[in-house]
């Protein structure tokens, strides 16, 4: 059999490719059967001192940053990271899939470009969330689909029902819908228009408005949206994380409670946004797994664990409680 | 000088009459110089034997349940305790204001029949909420416009602006917009119409866009949002709030950790947002506060605290640290 490779775009990361290259060492580690494709510049990657026979190398200099035109990026005639690492993806049979931390918008186009499993079905990006009791919920989409439409939301549940079915063995997973409350007459006018089609879609378990507090509280297994909103209840609740765990560690400092470092240490593996958050790209032929901008090395191994258990078609993580 | 006067609509919240009453009742005991007006059924009014002389009755049998159609229920011949409530505030000089825990809908159409400042602008709802830096955003809006425009966002910038302003004696409050990035060509196509306007508008502190996970990071005094939008981020960061201090409580008792009570309660008087939550209407002649449907009676207090200091352009919470 022959070795299977992960690629790595190297570029587009907030952290710069130094660290995108100190997560591919991990990877190389922590995998000793895969190897990585590394996408950049090739005279970082052989500075970088990687172990031999271990790597192979796509060049590329040219990155889409978020103030770029995606579009305009793919047809330029210098080589760009991320387009190099999906064209390979898609070319390569020994390639399972490819991690990114760069601009969703440039990460989309060349997906549909080079990836695409069914013509007809956009890709989406969903985001596998911990729950309260102890599983986890897909949430779909989380960014990539701004401004999409009812029949998009559809093809949501159905990519995320996919998924949830696939991982974590579950015969119908339950499909909430995001709203701004439980009754069916609430929502705009996309998600009033989505739940009448979700009412009467087959092959999908349907149970209603989802809102917003109760986003992870386990109540569905697929969680439903458009990307704006997507986005908004992905980050929101990283921040909000982020927020009280800051608190916790403030309060211990500040009363002398020296059990608060241990809680928040507790919290920030519970609620591990950094590599939970890490977008899954459903609807392509090879796993993309799109991480945070701001992500660090250890992530990136993160992200690869995530990339290899989908090529596995094994549960991403275990269950709590 | 007359007895101010508060409204309290007792119909439409999730805990029923009874809790409404027993909010009115903390109210009466804790503001001696504050009175109130109960829209509801007499009978249960009379029966709760709240202190003579400190209250009178809108008679009202009828609400709006959120299966119900607002514009509808607005035509109806038996009196909806709502819409009296907001009449009655008007019409009458010593009401300084209502507090509402029933239907958006119905509070928002009432308020814009009976109670509205300016014939040219639509009210909205919004929020104070915490920031880790220990000050307050006021977030608008909070769900009352869902599928607005650009020009209804850039009212709302002024709305929260002035808000802040008297409130919190901020020069010029610095207005973010949410979006799902930081870079001006992020958002979807609303948020990037709003840019436009918001960047070329006199009067608007406008600092650019905010990321989900920055809602509450005190980098802007006002965040701006379509309500559907502002609902996610409300309910978002609430639901997360109560997530983790669960967490805490639950990893405090399985792992003998007595001091996770005290950190759990230092958490939920900080991030109490089931007082801070409390939306309030912007662009009425009198102080609209709308509770959220499931409070209790406590939250109806403090609700009567926000629209006294409100009335007297006083700051709603003090600032922490």
């Amino acid at each position: 059999m022959e070795t299977r490779e992960i690629i790595i775009d190297l570029l587009g990361s907030d952290l710069g490719p130094q660290e995108m290259l100190e997560g591919a060492r991990l990877v190389l580690e922590d995998f000793p059967d895969v190897n990585v494709v590394l996408a950049g510049p090739r005279d970082l990657i052989e500075a970088a001192g990687l172990p031999e026979g271990r790597y192979r190398i796509l060049e590329a200099n040219r990155t889409v940053t978020n103030l770029d035109n995606p579009i305009e990026a793919f047809y330029s005639k210098e080589p760009v990271s991320v387009f190099r690492a999906l064209e390979e993806a898609g070319s390569c049979s020994s390639v399972i899939g490819v991690i990114n931390a760069g601009n969703t918008g440039a990460l989309f186009a060349g997906a549909i470009r080079f990836l695409l499993a069914d013509r007809d079905v956009r890709p989406c990006i969903a985001a596998i969330l911990p729950t309260t009791k102890g599983g986890f919920t897909c949430l779909v989409d989380t960014g990539a689909s701004i401004d999409c439409g009812a029949q998009q939301l559809v093809q949501f549940a159905h990519q995320g029902t996919d998924l949830m079915r696939k991982l974590y063995k579950l015969e119908s997973p339950r499909v909430g819908l995001l709203s701004n409350g439980a009754e069916p007459t609430k929502g705009n006018k996309l998600v009033k228009e989505a739940h009448g089609l979700l009412s009467r879609e087959e092959g999908i378990n349907f149970i209603g408005n989802i809102e917003g507090n109760k986003t992870l509280s386990g109540e569905c297994d697929v969680l439903v949206c458009e990307g704006f909103a997507g986005n908004q209840v992905l980050k929101n609740s990283e921040g909000m994380a982020v927020n009280l765990i800051t608190e916790i560690i403030k309060y211990g400092k500040t009363h002398n409670v020296p059990a608060a470092m241990e809680i928040a240490g507790y919290l920030m593996s519970r609620f591990d946004f950094a590599s939970l958050g890490a977008g899954i790209m459903l609807g392509t032929r090879k796993v993309v797994v799109k991480s945070r901008g701001s992500c660090k090395r250890t992530a990136i191994r993160n992200a690869a664990q995530i990339l290899i258990n989908l090529a596995d078609d094994k549960t991403i993580y275990e269950s709590i409680d």
